[in-house]
């Protein structure tokens, strides 16, 4: 085994370093590498959750009138943190399914009634897959499964009306070149909506740079924003008068409290909330934004491609002997925040990671280990004790 | 005047006047009485929000084992509590909205396809009617909108598919038959939704009893689950075989972590989740259900009916002859737990006793000022002093 003093020396080296203590501690001694699943909880956390009691104590409804902007003023802040966002694009609301199903429909009914087929590959995540189906079912579409990002790619056509992709897969952790896939689908005549889950809060996303017109993404992975904590969603300006979404709720009406007979949508992106957004999340959001901000993406990005390509060098070194294979991409501009190992038994060695106490990876059906590195809480040391334990099992 | 002492008494023979005490108190010296709109926190929120914190930090992605429950747990907890519902009927997730829209969806499946009318009066919430001029457009169905519940529930025939209700309407606090209603409206062959958002906790519910097919609701109001906390639908059970909800999310999956290729609903209520619930927020409907628990529903609506009935009394002493009309139903068994008042110039009078810190009451156009009492928090004495103040004015 390589001496551990690398990794030492690295975290020594770090300029983020100082983040990991803004986390609150687990009651594990288990290395946490699950942070593409579930973000572990800033500290800040607990204070902004007691301070947003304390407004809703004092202010009740009277505190309405900041909350019904903070969706578009978290979604602007959390824009300009980590997604190449301008203001008025980005809204935090519902969940990432739902948010889905709105852009999804949006992109349809933004397309000629021609384009019939609804198009992704069979490894993107499954609610993803699942929406889609449920929403070619209900249009009478058909619903192209194919077996790759690149299938996919090559299969839209004068027939497609709309794709879906994750910028980085759920599995193998392949980030996609989103600006070209977005040029090649948008050259076909169809739409393609960005699921950027893996992606957010570790990649650097340029959605307007990159001609993206459709985005949806959750909160509760390197955003830490807390477990089921509201979505996003990115709507670009010079399409939001074309683009307009399924779920009309009160909060996405003009006039919200005119309370008008016909529903009319707001200007913008408001036009894509629905119901009555929940509060307490979106401030976890909103501190989630404020942590980026903080560290800065491209900082974040950095020093995740340095723990990934350490924790690529390690297994290959103690891995790949013991039967593993890597399925991440090799080049660091093709991969995201996670490493993903495939080996026959990955679920049992999962298992016991966890039952022992000594990594918390998780598992992918049928075969995948991942191992996520959350940049702001992981030290290079957390990456060679986790490989190494998995070399051990 | 009358004199307060009358109201001092009623509050020392109140069996709830104890649970005041569990709220945390406003800054303002306002009387609260819109808690129909925003319920107020009770302190165990703060003491919740730490627990879920502290889980969240100590078992990370190991806490979806329990998490994973926590929506149909939380749903069975308030189903038993105030709903009605025996246990597997009620999932707390999603925004009222959003389960509206899955519900509606669902029984328009479940209907012949030559019953293409949805119905529903012009009063209803908006949030409500807006879903279903989305709904009647994206399925190409005739939107019928009436003048009154009663005429809508009139106007379900042959052609007609579903219509919507409110149990307690969110103007006039007026309360519905929901039983004959539904048997009304089930005789017709069409399908009924329900929303009870301004009945649940105040009004006790007896969805299993009453042959409710669907419904949904939300909990920030007398819940008090806070500023947009996840909402719920009750589906029962004898019709969760036969009607299914259009948003298929990895939540409602039947293998949720198989991740396979094709949807397929898990069973019951279950699959009435869509995307990853709000587990935070979840936690809060959990406290809300307990308070429930153990004030009792029955009690809860006995107080309610005796705060509107004063406030009433009150009304006809001071207000009447003010120019105000009590536009709630006098029949205690016709209202719910809000009293509406009407006059030109309400928009006016509310801002002023806003402005004042006299009483935080709402308002709704076009004259209807609202009076919300949360039988948990309030006392006699505040609808006395809020009424007194409403006749200053």
């Amino acid at each position: 085994m390589p001496p551990r003093d690398a990794a030492v020396a690295r975290d020594a080296a770090d300029p983020l370093a100082a983040f990991r203590a803004k986390f609150i501690p687990s009651a594990s001694p288990a290395i946490y590498s699950d942070g593409n699943s579930l973000g572990p909880p800033p500290f800040s956390v607990r204070a902004r959750l007691n301070a947003m009691v304390t407004e809703w104590a004092n202010d009740l409804t009277g505190a309405w009138e900041r909350w019904v902007d903070l969706p578009l003023q978290v979604g602007d802040r959390l824009g300009a943190a980590c997604l190449g966002a301008g203001a008025g694009q980005v809204a935090v609301c519902d969940s990432t399914s739902v948010n889905l199903f709105k852009a999804v429909n949006a992109a349809i009914d933004g397309c000629d009634a021609s384009r019939h087929e609804i198009v992704v590959a069979i490894d993107e995540f499954p609610t993803d897959r699942y929406m889609l189906q449920s929403i070619a079912a209900q249009r009478e579409m058909t619903y192209v499964v194919v077996g790759s990002a690149a299938e996919a790619v090559d299969a839209c056509g004068p027939s497609t009306a709309v794709m879906v992709l994750s910028a980085v897969n759920y599995r193998t952790g392949e980030l996609f070149d989103v600006a070209a896939v977005t040029a090649r689908v948008h050259a076909a005549g169809a739409e393609i909506v960005w699921d950027v889950c893996h992606a957010v809060g570790v990649v650097p996303l340029e959605l307007d740079a990159w001609d993206v017109r459709l985005a949806v993404g959750c909160t509760y992975k390197y955003l830490n924003a807390g477990p089921g904590a509201p979505a996003f969603v990115y709507v670009a300006r010079a399409h939001q008068d074309r683009l307009s979404q399924p779920l009309w709720g009160w909060f996405g009406q003009r006039d919200q409290f005119e309370m008008g007979p016909h529903y009319e949508p707001a200007e913008g992106v408001r036009a894509w909330l629905a119901g009555t957004p929940n509060i307490i999340g979106t401030a976890l959001v909103d501190e989630a934004a404020a942590m980026i901000e903080k560290a800065g993406v491209t900082a974040i990005r950095a020093k995740s491609q340095h723990l990934v390509a350490y924790a690529i060098e390690l297994a290959d070194e103690l891995l790949v002997s013991r039967g593993w294979s890597v399925i991440t991409p090799r080049e660091p501009q093709r991969r995201g925040g996670h490493l993903a190992l495939a080996r026959s038994d990955a679920q049992e060695v999962c298992a016991t990671l966890i039952d022992q106490a000594l990594v918390i990876p998780d598992f992918r059906a049928p075969d995948v280990l991942r191992l996520g590195f959350s940049p702001l809480v992981t030290r290079f040391v957390d990456v060679y004790d986790a490989i190494g334990a998995v070399a051990s099992v």
